[in-house]
Parts: structure tokens; C-alpha cells; sequence
């Protein structure tokens, strides 16, 4: 009868991620157990703080899957693959974010997960979200979490193959300083990752064919899956900062590398050793500056009072897409978007460039922010160059919305912030808003 | 720094949806009693079951919202609605599901809420979405949903407005007999609905200009939003099937009455008085019966035992899109998608009718299933009347991936059973999967 009752997030912590008292079970023990040489095998140091606590969420995983184990015949007669007994499953298009070890920054991920049943064996579909949920809410990368989501799948289930492909964004945050010079700065750093064992374990074999077969995403192939080879240079935009070496505030470092190793992760991990540094340096962006604006050669017009409609001989102007990149200032996550700006070409208003406009927005998003508020600043500090009639839009995917609690994929958020006349004309407001395109990042 | 932790779902928890031991708190008794108060002035009786727990639930929306109410400043000189002081906020595409109250099935809503700040006060966004949740999920009509989400904000938030638009979607099952006979079956029935307080109140406001103004839907407008005065007629397909003077089995009608009361609903509430009677009916659709199929005219033709490649001078054929209806036997949840089914055309094998194959589908879908047993069957049925070597696909969404615990809502599932040379030929396949056209429902 599904989550009819607010019980609902009860059932969530028992079967997907909180398991209480099951760690001192004999069965998670034995599977831990089984882990730490596993991971021996490979010859890793069990103890090391980034494996610590592995074996016990491989454990968690593996319990997931099998308490989902529901048994299926394969074909009865002849020769054929489907069922319990060969034919490939394959959940497409999970949404996940994950958090990127190299910045900290949460990333997107659209996961798709196969496997091949065999031993007359299938598994509940909606486990495989939840397995790939686990390796995904931790400081991740994402070819070694497709590596771990195939790996616990692959122990779990014991089928003749696991597949897993991600389609992994990393929002591409710009620097303060660049963000004025670079009008055409990419939004997205994006990769595909891939995982395969059994019969996946080679990039040639047919299960392969089979899966992008049923996947049919025309930009998702084996060919354009990132290379095993090259995954030592990481995707994280941070990396290729310049101004990592000017060596950031060693307290604020300092607290960024408690953090990690709160979230249980070994701060001296090679790939983690420069996440404080790049992390501080990005937040740094965000630093309440005392940069005054200057608006060359823009004098400001002296304010109207003008109230009522707008005249039909005016005309309603709009500057539209203008980029916008801030920081939540209630959970320090980034949200970025788009800025229209609407305002009355009259008489003693000329339009500005674009670049002013532009350069008003980054000014006002590089600060810890609110929508709301940034919306009225913006619109106040454009007010007096436009005539006093403005009206400002604000367009956001705010990271909080995926990566807090709620989850809420594909959401946004638009504020309106009017000034002057727009203020008593719902018309024109109406036109305005008209002149604004789709809104898709 | 986000949701790294596995304490993360304990988040959820306090802030979303249990509140523990803040039922004895002062606030939320004086909350409770003032809910009371307002639903008494209603004419409401507030000891009905419906009702019953309304304040409380009414009083966890509130908290909700005052625990993330923010001081933020509105215009600071001159005319003007920004910030905290006017200015519309409106978080768009918010995907939510629900259960219907007249026949207990999910349903699916795109939600945009907004809200027009005042009292220099505005709230977190991503509470707008939780207390929408609260809302969502229980037994709900479309309309008192948003009623109900409109409610709570207006009473959290005190703002000049708030706005609730909703786009419901609710998948038109349809019963056994007649989905053998109507081939072009609509798969949903959509209802926009709309819920508006302060500003919003009249139909005609600015501020649902400026609402619209911001969704930019072309197919969402004031003048599609179901009209109020019709909504007695529910939206709910089931309520238009024919069999339900029929009487059910009366003691599975008292078991659902029984479940509907243990979630807190008074199975006496007008619309809840036949709701028993059609989920009954709806789900002795898939009764294992002991219909034979007749595979009129059609004569199997004997299995090959061929094994290898297929020939060169035979053709891969396929029929595609075949409808598929099916109750997933673990959730008791509807799953629904479509079926493609290649074959080879040889010379002892003609094509057969796209409505047979339809019907095969049918029969299989229409009992307790699970998606790898169903894409088994349809192939071992249609086997012998296509040679031998056949090759299905299943693609479905499942209902209990986005209403149960793991709210995946976009994520589907497909599934591949071969049977024959199929299962040795990965290039033909591939070759009848490149005929599958891309998943949309």
C-alpha cells in the first residue's frame, strides 16, 4: 500500500541505510570479515582511515540486496536466456548526487544499473537504487563510485554480470576574479564512468551491446565512457584553478580537514590531501568584500517618483540571461541560474551594456546570499542607471534542494524584486515576463 | 556541508516529517487548539476520523516553516516589492506523489508553490517542499491537496500571498475485460487544480499574473485550472467503471476498509464510502485465473533445435510497442510500459497480428508479476508460433520506485529475455533493439 502513513521515513532508515544494531549480527560480521581480506587481497591497508568503515557498508549493502533476493525460474524449455537464469535487468535513469572529494561540491549523477540474473535469482529493482544511494553519499569520485556500486552489487547478488554507468556533472563554479573576463565560462564539467564484471568485464563482450542497446542514449557509448587509464587526472574543475598555490587561511584549512575526517574519511588520502585548500579558495569567492562598483561613465539618473501605469509611448526593455553563481548563505551550497532584468526605454533612459548589467549581477553573487535578497540589490543598484522603473528576475537550481533532505531533482526556484512603476502595472510586468526564454541550464 | 553522513536520513526525520516528543510542547498545543478553533468555525466536526489528526499534522507544517522563517529586509527607498517585503517567490516543478482517496493508487504532481514575502520575513525553499510532502502523503483528492498546502503555508508564513498549483497525473488502469477490446486506451488522466490566499484569493489578481507570468507553462494557465464548482466529480478513472455494482467479495472490501482506517481515515467519509469496493475490483483484475489462451487459427510450428548465427537471407523482425498493464507482486503497486517482441522471418515463419501479440501480453500482465517472470512469459508463449527464435523486451515504470521509500521518480526498467538463436548472436540483438524506439510514456 506504499508510504500512505508518515511511518514512511521509519521504513527508509531500517532498510536502506541505518541498520542499528545489525552490525554486532553474526551475518554482518562474517561478511566483514570476508571484506577486510578482500581488501587485503588488493593489498590495502584495512586500517587506513578511508577504509575503516568500508567492510561495514559493503555488509549494509550486501544485506540490502539480500533480503531482496526473490527466487525465478529461467527457461523452461530449449535454449534461451530470461528470467532467473540470464537476460538483462537494467534500471536507467536513477538520480543521485554525490559529493566531490576533490572540492567538496556536490555532483549530479544519472545512474543506470544492470545485472544478469543467474542461479534462478532476481532482485527487488529498487534495491539497486538504494545500493547505489550508499556509495554515493560520501566524498566520492566517480569512477571509483561505479566501482564500488559494481562491486557490492556483484557480491550481493552473485549474477553472472554487473553493469553500472554514471553521467556525472560537476557544477563549474568560476573564480571571482574570471567570472567578469569569461562571458562564455562552461556550466558543467561532465563525464561518463563505467563498471563491469562477469560477463561485463571486457568493453567488447555482447553483454555490453546489449546494455547500450537497451540504454539508447545516443550521446552515452562505450566509446565516450572516460577512459580507465586517464581517471588519475581528476574531472574536478578546482584542479585546474591557478591560484591554488597562493596558499590559503591555514585555520580555515585547518577546520575543512576536521571535517573530512568527521565524515570519516582520512584527510592525508592522496586525493584528498589539497580538497581543504582548493575548498577554502572557492569559498574564499564568497568573502564579503569591500570592492566598491564602478560604474564608468554611467552617472545616475536622478530618480522618479513617478507612480501609476506606464506610458504607452515608453517602451518595456529587457536584458535578458544574464549568468548568476552565488552561495546559499543557509547551507553554503552553491545555486546558480540566470538573471532577467526588465526596465522602460523613455526619454531620459538609454540602455546600458550588457556587460554593466552583467558585471552588477556577478558583483552581488559573490557573497553568501539569498535569492530574495539578491534579487532587491540587484535591482537597487540598476535602478538609478534605468530610470527607477526596473524589474529584476532571478532563475536558480539551488544545490540544497538536491543534496539536503529533500531531494528534490529538476526543481528551481524564480523571485521577482519590481521597482517604481512595474510595481503598479501588472501589464506590464506581464509583458516583460513575456520577453523571458524557457529556462533550462 | 550537505548530506555526507549517513545521519542524514535522521535529518529528514526531525525536520520533515516525525516530530517525536514535540506533540507535548506548549507551541504545539497552542497551535493544535487554534487549528481547532479555525477548522469549528468551518462547521467542521473536529472529532470526525477525517479531522481527527488535521491540527497536528497542521501544526508539524507550521514548525516546519517557522523554524526556517528569515529576517530579510524588503525595498529600501523609494516604490517597490522586493526581498522581504512583496516580490513573488515561486519554487516551480517540485515532483510529488500522492494516493488517491477513491481508489488508493498513487499518483504523480508537479507542484509550484509560491509565496509573496511581508513582514520582512522569508522562509527556506526547500521547506515550501517539505510541508507540501506532509500533505501529499495520505489519502488526497488533487484539489484538497492544494487547498491543504495553501493552507498550512498561509497560517506558517503569514505572507501578503501564497499560490499552489498542482499537475496531477493519475495512470487509467484498465480493467481486464476491456483492455483486450480498446487499443488506443489512455494511460492518464490529468487534472491541473489551483489553491490561492491573500493576493491570490481572486482569480483574476496580479499576482496570478505574475505567477503564470513565471511558470511559462503553455499548457498551464488560469484557464485550464479545473474548475472548482466540478470537482465533486472525481478525476479518478475508476469511479467511471461500469462493474462496480457488481458487489465484491465482501470480506476483502472489509480487510481494505480496515486498512484505510489504521491510516487514520474514517472509511465512512463520503468520498471514501466505495473506495474499498473499487480497489477490490481493481485488484481481482489480476486474480490468477484459469482463462486458456486461444491462440485462434494459429498453429504452433515446430521448435528448431538450430543453434549458431542467424542466417544471412533471414530477416530480423520486430512489432513494437505493444501496451503492457501489470501489478508488481511485491508492493502490490501498478507497473505499466510497453513490450517489443523480434523474431525472424524465415520461411516457416510468417508474420503474425499485432493484436494476437497484444493479447499475449495482456494475459501475461494481468496477474501478480514481477518484470523478469513477464518478459520470460510473453517469449515462452510466443515462441512456438514465431520459430523458435524470439527475443522480448520489457520496458516499464514502476510505481513503487517513486512511491515507496526511494522516490526515484523518472527511473524505468527494462528487461531482455531471448530465446533460441538469439541467445547467440549479439549482432542480431543489437539489431532489433536499434528498432525500439525511445521510452516515453
Amino acid at each position: 500500500m506504499g508510504a500512505l502513513d508518515e511511518g514512511h521515513y521509519n521504513v527508509v532508515l531500517e532498510n536502506g541505510v541505518k541498520l542499528g544494531g545489525l552490525e554486532q549480527e553474526p551475518e554482518t560480521i562474517a561478511i566483514v570479515d570476508a571484506v577486510k581480506l578482500l581488501l587485503q587481497g588488493l593489498g590495502e591497508d584495512i586500517n587506513r582511515e578511508g577504509l575503516r568503515k568500508t567492510p561495514l557498508r559493503v555488509a549494509k549493502a550486501f544485506q540490502i540486496v539480500q533480503d531482496a533476493l526473490f527466487p525465478e525460474v529461467g527457461v523452461e524449455h530449449g535454449k534461451g536466456q530470461a528470467g532467473g537464469a540470464g537476460g538483462l535487468v537494467l534500471v536507467r535513469d536513477l538520480n543521485l548526487f554525490s559529493f566531490c572529494e576533490s572540492c567538496l561540491l556536490p555532483f549530479q549523477v544519472k545512474c543506470h544499473v544492470g545485472y544478469i540474473p543467474s542461479g534462478q535469482r532476481v532482485v527487488g529493482l529498487s534495491k539497486l537504487s538504494r545500493v547505489a544511494d550508499i556509495f554515493a553519499k560520501r566524498l566520492q569520485d566517480p569512477q571509483r563510485l561505479a566501482d564500488e556500486i559494481c562491486f557490492a552489487l556483484e557480491h550481493g547478488i552473485e549474477p553472472t554480470g554487473v553493469a553500472v554507468v554514471l553521467e556525472c556533472s560537476h557544477v563549474h563554479f568560476p573564480n571571482f576574479e574570471h567570472v567578469f573576463l569569461d562571458s562564455n565560462h562552461e556550466r558543467w564539467v561532465k563525464v561518463v564512468v563505467g563498471s563491469g564484471s562477469g560477463s561485463f568485464e571486457k568493453d567488447d563482450s555482447a553483454s555490453w551491446l546489449d546494455f547500450f542497446g537497451l540504454l539508447r542514449c545516443k550521446d552515452v557509448s562505450l566509446d565516450n565512457i572516460h577512459a580507465r587509464t586517464t581517471v588519475q587526472d581528476s574531472w574536478c574543475p578546482s584542479q585546474s584553478h591557478s591560484r591554488l598555490g597562493l596558499g590559503p587561511n591555514s585555520t580555515m584549512t585547518s577546520a575543512v580537514a576536521s571535517i573530512i575526517q568527521s565524515l570519516g574519511q582520512d584527510p592525508c588520502r592522496i586525493e584528498l590531501t589539497a580538497t581543504p585548500n582548493r575548498y577554502v579558495n572557492w569559498l574564499m569567492n564568497f568573502k564579503d568584500s569591500n570592492l566598491e562598483m564602478k560604474l564608468n561613465g554611467f552617472s545616475s539618473i536622478p530618480l522618479k517618483t513617478t507612480v501609476g501605469r506606464i506610458n504607452y509611448k515608453e517602451h518595456v526593455r529587457s536584458e535578458n540571461n544574464l549568468s548568476l553563481w552565488s552561495l546559499c548563505e543557509h547551507h553554503l551550497l552553491p545555486f546558480y541560474g540566470v538573471v532577467h532584468i526588465g526596465y522602460i526605454l523613455g526619454e531620459e533612459v538609454n540602455s546600458i551594456s550588457k556587460t554593466l548589467l552583467q558585471s552588477i549581477v556577478h558583483f552581488h553573487g559573490f557573497k553568501l546570499q539569498v535569492q530574495e535578497r539578491l534579487s532587491r540589490q540587484i535591482a537597487e543598484t540598476v535602478s538609478p542607471l534605468l530610470g527607477g522603473d526596473v524589474m529584476v528576475v532571478v532563475e536558480a537550481d539551488h544545490t540544497c534542494m538536491i543534496a539536503r533532505g529533500i531531494e528534490k531533482c529538476g526543481s528551481n526556484t524564480a523571485t521577482i524584486a519590481v521597482l517604481g512603476r512595474f510595481s503598479d502595472d501588472p501589464a506590464a510586468r506581464s509583458q516583460f515576463l513575456q520577453t523571458i526564454p524557457s529556462y533550462c541550464l
